[in-house]
């Protein structure tokens, strides 16, 4: 099969194609809102039904990488919830966050897509020890990996926020966490990072899309090293975070001194029920102002609010007044305001993951990716946040991958 | 002497320092909010009354880079205006643009400055032809560099706007020009490219900060070539258009559609009373929708107002939409309100370019600079627009400038 | 039949319910989008698919007062497109304009009234001199009030707006007037005026909801007034408008001082395009600063723009900036960005001012109504602009009004 | 001696004029920023320095009502801080709140004014009991009045906002509280109340400005009535709450269905440092939406914040969001960003409720006067919480309370 990476003017197929066949993507919340647009997204570009706007990799300066086609991505994955993906589907449509025509046009790839969910891991669920969880969960992607011939899969975290866990010995070991995981009495990790190390387990790259523990934790990303996977995290920039690592590097570039960066963001849907338990919040803020932090420093003075306002719907609402003080101490005002379905800003970003993440697999590397930082608010293994640096250093890893790859390499795969 | 490359931290001087004594500043327009501004500023700086805040080149960035120091600029320019810059800045002041304890701190250093202001050559003075003020002009700024043993002088034009003139064979032939000039009946150049010939002819270095014609013309940039000038333009990005060119890259680098991006501007003081004038405002708007389109594209819908409101003094207030189509055709919205002092915006952006086209003049380098597309609407010698590749180039332009300049190059200086 | 006036809390009908029969709506540009969202509207009203949001007649203030119900009015109208409203409507709800389900649910009830949309009165239409035009239509409006036996009709201009025409001395007598329609050679009216004056024929109550000439024309309305007929206009106060008159009362009850009120329109949509004409934009602009300076003197500086954004669609964003000076001069700013569905705005008062001119025809009031100018940018008969106020004159009107119907009075119908 | 009301056009004196003598301002918070920009203010327009911008009671409506001049209002107060008007003002001009002119103009009031500046109680008073504070802080009072001859004594309290007391019996029982103060032991009552039952005391008409507890405590309330003082209050309606309760009526009146409200404000200064205390902002957040409720229904959904940003000064800048469904449940979206200084919106109402108050008891009125509640986010006496409502009700107020002051009734003043 000869792969055809999409761009929006439709070029010929790129002289190095992907070469290896099919790769999975396997979704953590696969009956979510971002999986659910991820995957009417992922099918309607695919059938080139709709060009794939949003989609960094669909630009010009990735023409030529080999990364898998929109047709080439298989997708399943765990979830809690047993609302089928076509079910989801219709009702985002009609909240106006998915375009009807488009469901309407996928209708069979969702029950199809829905055919592979399989029931994800709770933390309520006391009839599984986490270990077997672990184990469970592990044994399905490599069930999906081996039915679907896969290249490679690629597990991706887009369930709801969790509340952070309180820090325990067992986070910064393996072996104690070994021990812990072997006592079914004990629940030590996060429904997160249950997820995560069963995508270890299974010997899959790894994204952390959402703000929870994940792989985050020491000894996890340990294990991760020592299975040799690339993973990449943590909770995805796509809104007023991204506006912010944009804009910050103005004021700094041009000697502006950044006194304020207040923040409120308004928004209903499941993401507003979800974070209007503090606790979940907490996380979630934590992670938007570390960026801001880095780059204008950290006397700035920033309150952030996160408001559930159920009837607003899917749309998220970002207002930002920033206060920077210029020439002679002049005062430079700014204020934006942001407004968009956050859950269509997540899915193109997922897409992307998901190819380049194939893509480093297939390369052979491991560890965290520097080079993902572009679409974190965490970036993992690199302290770089303004967006047009991270840009920058995107293109130049995907071009050095797509070079790092014979032809001879990309037939034989990344075996482990 | 010594130069101290200033700095927000107060580092120790830089190693390798500027050490050619002492260079010039000439401000057309010397009498203006902007000229004002940036004269209180560099006598504050250099009095150490004030940090550079707002200053580029006083980033750790330039650390290294043989610019001037802040006293080591001495300024001097042509104004029509009679009002003396004492004045100017005390209404300044009272007007809450600038700090009152600096205009203060500064009072002689402003008489001091003003005594080198000449008098302009202005559009209605028909006492005198264009031949002889490009003369007179030139022989003010020969005499300012020979009474102060000034290393370089750089020229910049901070007056006010002019309408655009009606394109003429002159504009693009040096001889034509060069009769129509001889001719006393004639008045073929607008005043702002009058100056700049004087500058060409003085042998000074030229920065275009307005949208005016200035040495735009074809036939002058010919001339600038011939002299071997180094020169730069045009048109400060200062506020709303900076905001633009940092915003846009986001858009696309995130595969992006951006429809439209619509624009007001509210402001009053002289700059509001300026371009109530539509002719004058005609050659603002332009210069501000060119580096958009060349970031988005030209199919954007981009209508842009400018609006004289009086009440609202030197603060300028801009508002813009834009809408973007995302992931699936989904419509995202971004507003900004950016409100502050446009002349506080522009002055830090004056004194850079004379220090940087000071250091471009003593590396010998001649014709327009790219690198100072940075600073400008509609950058000279560059097509780059997007701000983070313009920062990049200026930076990597000071470092490879300083490299070039052997201690024995600083010494020698740039004989023409 | 015994009428039920509607309200969101579905009261019980009220005690002096309409006991007339139904009553005919005719609008002017009846597939126009406003008239098309007023017939899915009082459709979908009257079948109970939706509550009365948006209606102020449906407010507990008007309970007790003998306005038809939505199920007692018919509507019919002129139209020079030959698009059917059922596309219309669905092209709405494509645009998420209207919402889909309503529309399917009254999609037998649009083809219903459009089989009572005849042929409109083309500025283009050589072939109808405009005497002719006015008699046609006038038989058009009267062959509907008697073939549905309505008690009253009311004429609604919605059509798209006009040029304002140059003033001429027909428009001040109705002799010279009637001496110029009777020459076939001369089109002496805009249309909006043709169609007004066929209400007037006709014997109908007129409103003119566009800021188009229409009624406005001194000889028109001596013409009415001979005819006896009630009538309100003009330029329905939907958005921005609306929100001045709100916001501006408070400054000055608070003593403050505006100085500016700076606004931009951006829409698209058949409203956008019709608007990017010059001409047409002007009649617009007038009337939307008129109410603002009544309310804050015309001291004001109020720039004022409205772009054709055509990706925006339906969606008119207005951004407003004002200033106000306050206690020992301090600034105060205020800035408004409202955004909404400049039609849904719309329909919901064309229903109320049909439902309330019934009301004034069947007690027999003739003339302007000052009344009515809650609903209007320029209120006829009144130069009250406070929206707090206009909305305490219309209740007073309301209840006096209903007083003033002996239940006989109400059989009895305005004999003209 | 005769009155002048003032009023922006300079009128002559109204005929009714003041007759009755000076009147005396006892501030609680004598040296705050509202308290300072209040006297700062009264002396400037007492001596004509600039134009009573921002009183309502200089407007056209109440020339003719009897209020006293602003050159009749003799100040004085309670403060614990020790900080003399005069620095504080000095202060609030550079940080650019107040013009320097006028505060360098009313100098030497200024120092008039803090000799009649008293020792205040604060919660932290160990040495004096909460009884010996009361009788203490009523003779300062008395004696203010008696040594300038005083006609009335109004007193208001701007002091800081103090967190809300946890209900006790003492405060809804006169007995039991009288009680309570006399154990030296207990300290009952939080600070504001203390002052307030000093004015009770005193026999002063009392406004509560801030949303303190103040004499809102029902027992208190029981005391004034007893004593016969009229009141008001509560919380001055200056900002975001003044624009909620002008725009919500305008929902609810053209019937649209407000969802949502959600709210931001951001400040520094002395009020932002207070409002940084979770208790104290916790008393002000309540009586921010409480009108909001009152208006639009309980149903809303209102978020709201109050920012500490100490780089923002004493400029407050509110960010409203407000959701509503109109017609067909299409979306409305308003947004609104206020900007002013807070203090300079409170300082002309603190003199307009001086003017209003003594007037009041001028008239024998006593209780709680439900027309102030134009001035509080909380009225008094009142529901009413619609700001055009409350302006008709202030207006025929002040006009049946002037005629029903006979020359000889004002004459006689109002003996207790």
């Amino acid at each position: 099969m000869t792969a055809t990476p999409e761009s929006r003017h439709e070029e010929a197929p790129a002289a190095a194609a992907w070469t290896r066949g099919r790769v999975g993507l396997w979704l953590i919340g696969a009956r979510g809102s971002v999986a659910t647009a991820a995957v009417v997204g992922i099918r309607a570009l695919a059938a080139r039904l709709a060009p794939p706007t949003g989609c960094t990799t669909a630009g010009s300066a990735f023409t030529g990488v080999p990364l898998p086609g929109f047709d080439e991505i298989v997708i399943g994955g765990h979830d809690v919830s047993d609302v089928p993906l076509v079910r989801r589907a219709q009702l985002l449509a009609e909240a106006g966050m998915l375009p009807a025509p488009i469901v309407a046009g996928v209708r069979s790839d969702l029950a199809e897509v829905d055919a592979e969910v399989r029931r994800g891991h709770a933390a309520t669920a006391h009839d599984e020890s986490q270990a077997s969880a672990i184990l469970r969960l592990a044994a399905d992607i490599s069930d999906f990996r081996i039915r679907h011939s896969l290249a490679h899969v690629v597990v991706i975290d887009v369930s709801s926020t969790e509340a952070l866990p309180a820090d325990r010995p067992e986070f910064h070991d393996p072996e104690l966490l070994a021990a812990a995981l072997a006592d079914p009495a004990q629940r030590v990790l996060p429904p997160s990072s249950v997820a995560a190390l069963a995508a270890v387990e299974s010997g899959s790259a790894y994204a952390c899309f959402t703000p929870s523990a994940g792989l985050w934790l020491p000894a996890l990303r340990t294990l991760a090293d020592r299975r040799g996977i690339p993973y990449a995290g943590q909770d995805g920039k796509t809104g007023e975070t991204l506006l912010r690592t944009v804009l910050a590097p103005m004021f700094t570039e041009r000697g502006m001194h950044v006194r304020s960066w207040a923040g409120t963001n308004l928004l209903g849907g499941g993401d507003g029920a979800t974070l209007a338990d503090p606790a979940a919040v907490q996380s979630k803020l934590a992670s938007k102002n570390r960026g801001l932090v880095s780059l204008v420093g950290d006397h700035v003075v920033a309150p952030l609010h996160i408001d559930n306002v159920p009837d607003l719907g899917d749309v998220k609402t970002a207002w930002d007044h920033v206060h920077a003080e210029g020439f002679l101490s002049t005062r430079i005002t700014l204020q934006t305001t942001w407004s968009a379905y956050d859950s269509m800003l997540a899915a193109p970003l997922v897409i992307d993951l998901a190819r380049l993440l194939s893509l480093a697999d297939a390369a052979g590397q491991t560890g965290p990716l520097p080079a993902m930082g572009f679409f974190f608010k965490d970036p993992w293994g690199s302290d770089v946040h303004a967006f047009a640096d991270q840009a920058t250093a995107l293109r130049s890893w995907a071009t050095d991958t797509a070079l790092s790859l014979a032809p001879e390499a990309i037939s034989i795969g990344n075996a482990r």
